[in-house]
């Protein structure tokens, strides 16, 4: 039996749009559920550049996204928002009482009066390695990702990649593999120096293997592999291998949003600028996804963005109640909400 | 001979959204010259509750509009922008060769390509007492702020109310006025207690005279006042007075703005959500002072509109050259303007 998420508002995407739309549908009273692909809070620019200093960020000269997103994760506090990390929204429903139904390529279903898409440029996906027939292998012994480490318990795994994913999970699933290959094109990583010297420190204890080259050829049937060829300086060489990790890095795709018929404007979802509503009544579309005359893909802009559809969204998940804006500055029972009055 | 200034954009007010048009102009090497009423930055906000907490700026879980304005200071000065204070805009023309010549109400003449007007509720104004006939005074005896303290040098004062203003204004004229009279309905004040009791201390040592009551009548001729009753609990007495200074606090009006031909709605100025232009093209009105569908008084929806409207504004200050809209946190040449890289 499926259970079913119920919360006033869905919001698909947790980057810093999304985040603070917690804040402004909270004033308000409104519930939130985040929904993202990604594995904690700040969506692309705490994954792509955590550390790289933004300085457009009004009366902030300077911020990295790491402390950005803190930032807003200790404001939107107060209203006790709710996640769902590292899964990818699929459908989207519109049941008879004009409740959406959303899904997740997990099969969860969440429901809810009203769904804001403040995904970004769309979802990560991991790029896949130019190894060939690799495809035939995904989702069985070839994975992108782990969701749950026990699919790799006794298995001959081979990484792929020279980043922090790729020596994050060689430590990580080292311990409960049969055997761990690390393979990357060259002996330097881009990755933390501490998770590299480890890595070296387990393979001097013959603990792992890491092997300079490339895989270049995959051997197998039905979806399970059996072993991959590995080419490297000295030439080629075969080793045993049941389940594999590459990780390329991540590219961002729309993904199944693009069939919920929004009325796409180049991949992105043309909204009006009174209450950032798509062509679906009850569905609105903030930040960098979102398309209307003048746009600028700023991180600011889905802060005046969220404000706005807020109050849009009140009157859909209250109809009839009247919708006051308050200041927070003045107004006593806003305060309380914030938990400072 | 009337010296005139020039610059690129000309913002007519320097509160929070005024200053942070100074930092996205400047991203594009605009120039910015502010205009405000006040004697230092901040606008609304700082000089009503500087010290009350605001929370609904974005990743600022809670600050001082105090602490709002020097950071947002901080953020702009690599732009070093310029300011007018303590000066109202009274003219707005538009020369031939598309130029915009703003004067001001002490006659001093701007140039700029294009004018911000980020005037927030208006202009602060004054509050008249109800003292009758008082406006016959007005401008020639009787002031309701100090532009300049020479104007009192000599002089009989009577400073009447009971805030900041009417202290500060005691203490600092006090040593060139020949006497200063202090009234005040009742003994306590609303204003730091280090400026009460200096006050107090120079009562006791006869250097100027603080009585409770209210000024309820004027003696004079031409606009010169030769002496004020003061009603107070013993009685009527009247007192020689030559220059008076009533503090009542300040209203907000539109002031000669309402009389630049830009459409106005309710008291606000009508814009575009694409540019933040008005009727008159080439002069913008952002933040609290403009209207739209949806529009919400909030700063950080006059952060966004800045935004926008510096790409129209670079289009009227540069015309001809290409806007390439570049990140903080990517370009090098906007992070060289900003003086980091």
């Amino acid at each position: 039996m499926t259970t079913v998420t119920r919360t006033d508002v869905l919001i698909v995407g947790a980057g810093p749009v999304g985040l603070f739309a917690v804040f402004e549908l909270g004033l308000f009273d409104m519930k939130c559920h985040l929904i993202d692909i990604l594995d904690r809070p700040g969506g692309q620019c705490a994954e792509l550049y955590p550390e790289k200093p933004i300085y457009d960020i009004p009366a902030l000269p300077s911020v990295s996204a790491h402390e950005l997103v803190d930032r807003l994760m200790e404001q939107i506090a107060p209203f006790k928002p709710e996640f769902t990390f590292n899964r990818m929204v699929s459908g989207l429903e519109k049941l008879e009482d004009g409740t959406f139904r959303v899904t997740t390529d997990e099969n969860e279903v969440f429901e809810a009066k009203v769904v804001v898409i403040a995904a970004g440029g769309g979802s990560f996906q991991p790029k896949r390695p130019p190894i060939p027939g690799i495809e035939a292998f995904e989702g069985e012994s070839v994975f992108y990702s782990v969701r749950r480490m026990e699919e790799f318990r006794g298995h001959d795994l081979v990484i792929v990649g020279g980043g922090d994913s790729a020596l994050d999970w060689t430590l990580n699933l080292q311990p409960i593999a049969r055997s761990v290959t690390l393979v990357h094109r060259r002996p330097e990583f881009r990755a933390a120096p501490d998770s590299v010297n480890k890595m070296y420190a387990l393979q001097e204890m013959k603990q792992l293997d890491f092997r300079v080259g490339q895989v270049s050829a995959l051997r197998g049937a039905g979806g399970q592999l059996e072993a991959a060829t590995i080419k490297g300086p000295d030439g080629d060489l075969e080793i045993a291998c049941t389940r594999m990790l590459p990780f390329f890095g991540l590219t961002m795709k729309l993904g199944p949003i693009a069939d919920w018929g929004l009325n796409l404007h180049e991949n992105l979802i043309p909204v009006d600028t009174e209450k950032f509503e798509t062509s679906v009544p009850g569905v609105f579309a903030v930040g960098d996804i979102n398309w209307y005359p003048g746009k600028l893909k700023l991180i600011l802009s889905g802060f005046h963005e969220v404000a706005l559809m807020a109050q849009a969204a009140k009157r859909i998940v209250s109809p009839g109640e009247r919708v006051v804006f308050q200041y927070t500055t003045s107004s006593t029972s806003l305060q309380k909400k914030l938990g400072v009055a």
